[in-house]
């Protein structure tokens, strides 16, 4: 039987299958910031990736990973997010279906993105309890293969390609910084990272009014968030079992920011960078920001998830 | 005595003199860009280069320039964009003054970030006629070199080096598009491709309201704009005698595009691409945009100038 988790091969698999369909993304630096910070800071920068996420790397990996019967059938899940994007798109690449269970309160703007990339679309009542009886039911009628955004062995080893690559550009990073939702991203950098000959640490920074993830660990059990609040809208998830093995088995820490950081560091971003960064993507600056003493000097890395904002409603 | 432009080989020594000291900026793609247009474009993203601009190159090159003599008492120059910028963090890192003459009215954001790079400013009234007394003053006080932001054998010859980059990376590249205002950027492009052996057509974009080069390229001698009007507040600038001389000689095509169409492209490329581009910037996709035809499947390059623009302040 396979483990339930990937590991370090299934990592580098998972890039040699996708790199020709994928954007290698670019690694920028920035003089200002790291003169603000004191800190070396080095961004990998997925929010250039196709649907302009780093969600695209799973999606696509997940996808390739289906035997032909299944295939034919197409895929489905629910997200409202990037997530929604990166599948659909995923599926148009290989020529099959992609259906999406998605709330009918979901902002409109991602409703006709997720329509503009294919998807056949099906609108619930905004509860997990709709979510996940109109997923069942989508998937009952046209046999498509559920693929779960983050608590998926598939998708764990794509998402883990980013850290591969950034490796592969940068060998001497001594931090390696994501955000953290679902901990699929945390996840695959982490295995890649400690499975690796690399001595990268590997922290996971969470929103402080979603921080399942920091309290899961201390306890030592997964203590899913309780209507979470955070302008990060793409970490209000909680884990999933597999990615909790995986962060407390191999994550270093997790640190929480405040709501006042990430809004200072998306800006920051967007004004010295000249890169539009969603404010789940600036969580990891936020990070260096509010725990300025653990970076001074340090060679940190940071994977830069998305750059899906309305560009009219910014938090600045 | 030396040639009033540069040729290739001066491009060449540029790069070799600055490379160490600027941003290696990567180049960018867009399916979805492409998909819509029919094209095939490859972004140079100078709008990641020191200041936020390509102008750091021209800039830095003209001050390594400098003879000891002359170095040591600074330069000069009148801007308030991001040549002000580019030439003061130029002068900041071989440790000289900058000496910048600003009309009063330039925008507070433009004179803080200048003031930030570390500039001397002095604020002169809002015409022609007292920039260029006040710096005269500032120069005959100081004694720093002036150095003007294009109509520069050194500046040109800075400029050129994108092209160079970009060349080798993309070698097949059929047309390489770049917005113009006075003509630095554009020339330098024009004498590395034409004195090259790549086979690059070179085409410079402006916008209708500050047609100056189109005019006078037609009339075959400069005829200055008058009171030009434009979003791309970095193209309001009229050819000098040196760049319309290169123009003359290399440029293979300039075309014109409607305010509308920078605005529609700007958009597109935020959007799309998730970077931060200035008006100026968008020139050139504008110039596909609206003559779609001379671009379908074609190879085409597009040097980003710059990114600077008040976030809060957006046209769309």
């Amino acid at each position: 039987m396979q483990n339930d988790i990937p590991g370090i091969d299934e990592i580098r698999s998972a890039h040699e299958r996708i790199k020709n369909s994928i954007h290698r993304t670019p690694v920028l630096t920035s003089e200002s910031i790291n003169r603000i910070l004191g800190a070396n800071i080095f961004f990998k920068c997925d929010n250039f990736q196709k649907v302009g996420a780093f969600k695209f790397r799973g999606a696509l990996n997940a996808v390739c990973q289906l035997p032909k019967n299944k295939m034919e059938k197409g895929v489905a899940t629910h997200s409202s997010g990037n997530y929604a994007a990166a599948l659909t798109h995923a599926a148009a690449m290989k020529g099959i279906k992609a259906y999406m269970v998605m709330p009918e309160t979901a902002p409109e703007i991602k409703k006709k993105a997720v329509k503009g990339y294919g998807a056949e679309i099906t609108f619930c009542k905004p509860s997990l309890k709709a979510r996940e009886e109109t997923l069942n039911k989508v998937v009952a009628d046209t046999g498509a293969s559920f693929i779960h955004p983050f608590n998926n062995f598939d998708v764990i080893a794509g998402q883990g390609t980013a850290a591969l690559e950034f490796l592969e550009d940068y060998p001497d990073l001594e931090i390696i910084l994501t955000p953290l939702g679902g901990g699929g991203l945390l996840s695959g950098t982490a295995i890649f990272c400690k499975e690796s000959n690399y001595q990268t640490k590997v922290i996971g920074v969470e929103p402080k009014g979603a921080d399942d993830a920091y309290r899961s660990l201390k306890a030592g059990k997964i203590l899913p968030s309780i209507n979470p609040q955070t302008i990060a809208d793409g970490l209000l998830t909680s884990l999933g079992d597999r990615t909790f093995k995986v962060i407390r088995k191999y994550v270093d820490d997790i640190i929480l920011v405040s709501e006042e950081a990430i809004v200072e560091a998306m800006k920051m971003v967007w004004e010295r960078m000249k890169i539009i960064i969603e404010p789940s993507s600036a969580v990891p600056l936020a990070g260096i920001l509010e725990h300025k003493k653990m970076f001074i000097n340090k060679k940190t890395g940071i994977i830069v998830t998305g750059g899906n904002v309305d560009i009219n409603k910014l938090p600045f």
